[in-house]
């Protein structure tokens, strides 16, 4: 069928509106994809879905491919189940929750891991019914506490999920294999970028976990890559702990004169004067303390003391994936009222960790955690816990102890990657993919064991693998788009062809029209810009902005009998014989599908 | 692609779940088309998946044949659009309400007209823009009381949903009798049974409007038919008001002692016996005062007594309609507690409607409606107001007057058509689409203008149109099927063609994979049963259960180069030599899906 902008429900707009902020999202406004319904929450428009579901129909495919099964939940689930997983409470504010007429617990759904474990639990009893892949497509909510970028985070989105179920560990490697391998030709046949990261499993649980990264500035994560081929988002980068440093040699602890040494340059030119030495001090010499406040699912919130070289910063990113599924933020002076063995500014060990109050539980009320990269027995210059004070000498296992470990500082280009292959370098990305290894969580939690070929009850083994579809759009409009409009690839494009009829007259609209239909006849979906009255000016600009990705010009030159065909993201233009141009781009749309992706 | 029940994700069962009342929820369960998931939420399995598929896909062809634009609304929504229509308070406990972590409100969306009526809005803003029609197909939900019989009454369902938008009312109605038509056309090419029935509009406002009703004898709905043709639900059947009758001669009203006639039955012995007369007594002498409870969504609730005939009972649907959104029910002896005036089983005219006790803003404190039967001028038997009497010769509108007329009485077979058409039967039904002529009701709370051709703003006129896509799925099984299980139409099947693998051994197999691959080169869907160890027996009673339209065994026959093609729906059983086999079945389903719906 023609898609006719006489009649298309469609409204392009000319400037930028205020509330876009990256490219992908105010193209897709201006160019009628998408309309905003709330904060996160986006309304489909024609081209929009038609874009949605071409990329859904690639991603059915590849599942069908490694034999994934098709089923479609419900968004609205009763609780019962993500209570039995304690996913009720983990996901904090990020889930919404809602009562029926009867009071009873309801959500929307933001995965779906419960619910498949529970519909397979229900349908097999044996290990000769797995291996079992099961998937669906479907609409997700997250009560994001900033949804941004228009689909790149939204609050209702539609993503793949699926499921892998197999009877033992290597049944499951086998199956995130396939999974593996089925999100790279997803990915490549969408013709989008992507970059493999080994990931943290978030509130997930499990155990080995990749995810798709699709490599741009605007991104929200942060990933490395070593020359080596190393390549892992920044939270899942782990630090080798040095060896135990030998401190027999070290002196015993002693009070520096600092005054008003609060920050660390202040402090490295106050060591200089009050305790000059042979090296001097740099930042990497003082052990800097970062006051954090955890708040968990169930709102208990407490304060989080982190130990990390002078030189460093924190990463609240990776602490929170470190700590989740608690909530990370830094702490305001309202945190610290009940704490006022913290002296601001001179935080040093006595209080916090081992060495301050406890718990009625008998654990750290301070809990203090100390950076990967800093070994045992090193000495440190402190805060001196009393005003305009700092300790030298702190010897870490002698002086002092922690409560723990945690990859807390941020990853720096040139850092080693953690496999010995080379300095890592930075960038960031959006996750489009993520497969893992969820092993037996759930299953443990719902109860799902088959009956083994000894006739013994053995616990499913899962993996989880989603794909953000509704997101996928955004990435590609990111990826495909110039100063003037988006440039879809064509196996995703709205439609293949877009024809303007720019001259005046019945010869052009005839011309046209033919084409059109010529071309519907050849399964090539085409956009006819067949608007009276709308200037040619203005209906090339909104075929740019648009995007598809052949653009037929049938304007003055019909006279001589010659159409003008434009390669939209190239911007070649060539004149085409009237009588050849349905042959001509029949012929180019069938090569570019043929090579998708390529 | 073959589906192969040797892999597919599917657990048949053989006996009825408990669950389940209705023939097609039991069958639905059983083949393993969907599952529970909480009361009136369902899951769709892989075989319910595709049938769902292709319903929707003839109701999109049909939808883009009256070049309806289809875009994708989002089911969380903001509470404010609803607010404006009051919508928000009209749906009282049937919306599903929650609020996100910014403690905003949202809803889960029953329908959209304020979301279309705004996109709308947003995007046009002349006479030119129009007519334009909108569509989707989406999940939507409503927290019913009593969800029932499966997908027939579900909290969550999907529903084709389209809106209208004309300047004027000629364009209203043209674009209501082109939806009118695509309706007929899809349900008649999905071989579905429909009637179309006048309606009520319910809470939505507006003004003409249509059911199509699917009909059945586990239908919640009741219409009416007339040999002239009048069809319309029975809540829309009205009743003409006869002319005023004279009552000059009718003697003043007087108290009759009728000990413990509580029920009509009863009355009318005691009336033979305390004022017996020539023509005698009859249950439609007496004028009955059924007393309801009606519960407005903002949760107020009044007393309301019906006014009827004796020989006529109270239809709760049919007042319901009348007094939408309000909800009625029945009063209990504690509803009356603060009514003493009421005398149980003697209530007369004397305390209720105009006679008896005022509200605050002066109208009666106990709502008084007659029936719309009753005529002014006549003369009843009715409650005595005092225990152990009734009154004889009220009559209505010199003795007692009321609030007002209401559409009360149940419909019952023999009544007259409104139309004159002849006297009415009684049927049941499911309501499968509604059209509805909206009128300017959003588009005025809204604020949806248009720039007439003199530049002069004009409220849109909107109709809106639902067809209950998954409900159309549950009637095609409640219409398909026997006592083996379901008996799809070819369209809609999960599959064209069921291949049992009867016979033991490799030939069987291969012949039948072969037959399978050829088929599927055809674009002919196949299930092929190829479980191993599983008996002949069980595949037949399965492959009789899921439902498609034709069966071929591979068995014994084989040997002797021939295999049987059953037609599932008839019993019917042929033998075909193999090597016409593929050949035949290919005609048959393509002559099938050419006369679908045939």
């Amino acid at each position: 069928m023609i898609t006719r902008l006489s009649t298309l429900f469609l409204r392009t707009l000319r400037d930028d509106p205020a509330e876009a902020d990256v490219a992908s999202h105010k193209l897709l406004l201006r160019a009628g994809y998408i309309r905003r319904a709330a904060p996160g929450i986006y309304t489909w428009l024609p081209l929009g879905l038609k874009v949605l579901r071409k990329i859904e129909a690639i991603v059915r495919e590849e599942m069908d491919a490694i034999n994934g099964q098709e089923v479609h939940f419900p968004a609205l689930l009763p609780a019962e189940p993500y209570r039995r997983t304690n996913r009720w409470v983990e996901y904090g504010p990020n889930l919404f929750r809602l009562k029926d007429r009867r009071d009873n617990d309801y959500l929307l759904a933001p995965t779906h891991e419960e619910m498949f474990t529970l519909l397979v639990k229900d349908h097999f009893s044996s290990y000769k019914d797995l291996p079992a892949i099961v998937y669906q497509i479907q609409t997700k909510y997250r009560d994001e506490a900033r949804p941004r970028a228009g689909l790149i985070r939204g609050r209702e989105f539609v993503m793949k999920d699926s499921y892998s179920f197999d009877v033992d560990d290597a049944g499951l490697e086998a199956a995130y294999a396939k999974h593996r391998d089925a999100y790279e030709r997803v990915f490549t046949r969408l013709g989008l970028d992507y970059v493999i990261c080994q990931a943290m499993s978030g509130a997930m649980g499990g155990s080995a976990s990749e995810e798709f990264l699709f490599p741009t500035p605007i991104g929200e994560d942060t990933f490395v890559r070593s020359p080596g081929g190393y390549t892992a988002n920044a939270e899942a980068v782990t630090t080798p702990t040095p060896a135990d440093l030998d401190f027999s040699t070290t002196p015993e602890p002693s009070q520096v004169l600092t005054p008003d040494a609060k920050t660390i340059a202040t402090l490295v030119a106050a060591l200089e004067e009050a305790a000059p030495r042979e090296a001097g001090w740099k930042a990497a010499d003082t052990l800097k303390h970062v006051v954090l406040t955890a708040t968990e699912p169930t709102g208990d919130k407490r304060l989080v003391v982190i130990g990390l070289p002078g030189d460093r910063d924190v990463d609240l990113k990776r602490v929170e994936a470190a700590l989740a599924p608690a909530e990370i933020e830094t702490a305001t002076p309202e945190d610290l009222e009940d704490y006022p063995e913290l002296v601001p500014g001179f935080i040093g060990t006595r209080h916090i960790g081992p060495q301050g109050r406890r718990a009625e539980d008998g654990s750290s009320l301070i809990t203090y955690l100390m950076d990967a990269r800093v070994p045992r027995g090193s000495a440190w210059v402190t805060g001196g816990d009393e005003t305009n004070y700092h300790t030298i000498n702190a010897v870490f296992g002698r002086d002092f102890e922690v409560d723990g470990r945690i990859e807390a500082a941020e990853i720096r280009a040139g850092d080693p990657a953690p496999d010995g292959s080379g300095p890592l370098e930075l960038a960031r990305g959006i996750e489009i993919g993520h497969i893992f290894q969820l092993g037996r969580k759930y299953a443990e939690s719902l109860g799902l064991t088959v009956l083994d070929e000894n006739g013994v009850a053995r616990v499913v083994t899962m993996g989880s693998y989603g794909i953000g579809v509704s997101r996928i759009l955004a990435a590609l409009a990111e990826e495909y788009h110039d100063e003037q409009g988006l440039t879809w690839p064509i196996q995703v494009a709205p439609a293949h062809v877009h024809i303007v009829v720019a001259g005046r007259g019945e010869d052009s609209e005839q011309a046209a029209e033919q084409l059109a239909e010529t071309l519907t006849a050849h399964d090539v979906e085409v956009i006819l810009d067949d608007r009276p009255k709308v200037r040619a000016g203005v209906k090339f600009t909104d075929a740019e902005l648009l995007g598809a990705p052949i653009i037929v010009v049938v304007g003055r030159s019909l006279a001589d009998g010659v159409l003008e065909v434009r390669t939209r993201a190239s911007g070649e233009r060539e004149d085409v014989p009237v009588g050849e141009a349905a042959a001509t781009i029949v012929e180019r749309v069938r090569a570019g599908l043929a090579g998708e992706g390529a």
